[in-house]
């Protein structure tokens, strides 16, 4: 059976996540399955590249899926945007190896998070940014985010609650941008990401950027391995999985 | 009393344009009014330096008001700010010569109109531009784009039925920039605006692009002094009011 892979870009406000849910939520894999049967007549599921949380957006979810068609992806593509609601659409389509798996092929994530830090909130962009009124030391900012570049165990930066076999990962970049714009804009890229971790490690270095913590103790916070002492996960509305690398 | 000037940022899409109506629907001219009496006790008319229509933003738009209060700009700023909806902020507040008038002392106003040109209209933009499938011609849109500037009646580009004494207007600026973004902004300044003028140029201008209209029938078109010679009225979301020149 033929192997498509697909780019999905979405404004994450209005779905409870990427995993479809019992209960009749509204997500991006029920809504992406919901039309791949409209167009195709077959009910399959989909793999992700990872699943996004309730409000996070992507411009470059990957998406594998095994589907009976003789559709060539282009046209696949067309009949789904067609389809799909205005707040998820198809930017790419193509065929795959047979072996190509959405989350098993993939070797890294980039993650953008974009903060609003202004005394004045931004109407125009609230929707998508997460606003911090308090002046930040955007240096001090960035030299303690270098503490998190490389491979180290993020247990400390993971969701309460959460279990997986390994909390180790290894982080390419973690860089604070100013933006012509005046958004300030956090890449994070690494080979893999725990619940939470991109947001916990912004809200970790926001309160380095307010003078609430040094840029000494991040090593000491991933040394804990205990997320009661990171700082509080960012809003998700500001995060947007940019891109995912194979 | 004393004179202040403010600037306002809103979000177009919850609002039925700037100006308050008689039937109860959402304005923004109400809101900012309804906050201002929250705050001062007093019931007021604000005079903006024009309306925006339906649906169009504003990233500065300005006001102006006589307000007799104690408060310094920066206090009244926060306390509208606390006051006034998610979609709508103050992004300064000044204290105005006596006879600064955000209408009658404007000179000039910048627009910028946003189009998504690409075969896959794009979620994540989607409230904020105007999607344009097929293939344009941008060199050709920027040369037309030429003839609108300078001293024009801009009868043929005004909104039907709009009564005004003159259709005359000067326009400094028509330019089309292709940002990394990968939108296409277009980018008008001028001494004043008809009715949807921006957004019928625009409007005209992509059926120049789309090969529908040629460059040397700008000239022409104006000439004719007649809406219906014009192209379509592009939608009001891709439109925001950026700036106002005093």
């Amino acid at each position: 059976m033929p192997n498509f892979r697909f780019t999905l870009e979405y404004d994450g406000a209005g779905f409870a996540g990427w995993q479809a849910q019992a209960g009749g939520q509204r997500t991006v894999q029920d809504a992406f399955e919901t039309a791949i049967e409209r167009v195709t007549g077959q009910r399959l599921r989909v793999a992700a590249s990872g699943r996004t949380d309730a409000g996070v957006h992507a411009l470059g979810q990957v998406v594998s899926a095994q589907i009976e068609t003789e559709l060539p992806p282009a046209a696949l593509q067309r009949a789904l945007n067609h389809i799909l609601p205005s707040d998820l659409a198809v930017s790419s389509a193509e065929r795959a190896a047979d072996d190509f798996h959405a989350r098993y092929s993939a070797v890294g994530k980039l993650y953008c998070y974009r903060v609003w830090n202004d005394p004045t909130r931004s109407p125009l962009r609230a929707a998508r940014v997460h606003w911090v009124p308090r002046e930040l030391d955007i240096p001090a900012m960035s030299k303690a985010a270098e503490a998190f570049v490389g491979r180290h165990d993020f247990a400390a930066l993971q969701a309460a609650g959460s279990e997986v076999e390994s909390t180790v990962r290894t982080l390419a970049r973690v860089e604070i941008e100013q933006e012509a714009s005046g958004e300030l804009v956090f890449w994070v890229e690494g080979d893999g990401f725990l619940r939470h971790m991109v947001r916990n490690l912004v809200g970790t270095l926001l309160e380095v950027g307010a003078g609430q913590r040094s840029i000494e103790s991040m090593a000491e916070l991933l040394a804990s391995e205990d997320r009661r002492q990171a700082g509080p996960t960012a809003p998700a509305r500001a995060l947007t999985l940019v891109r995912v690398f194979y």
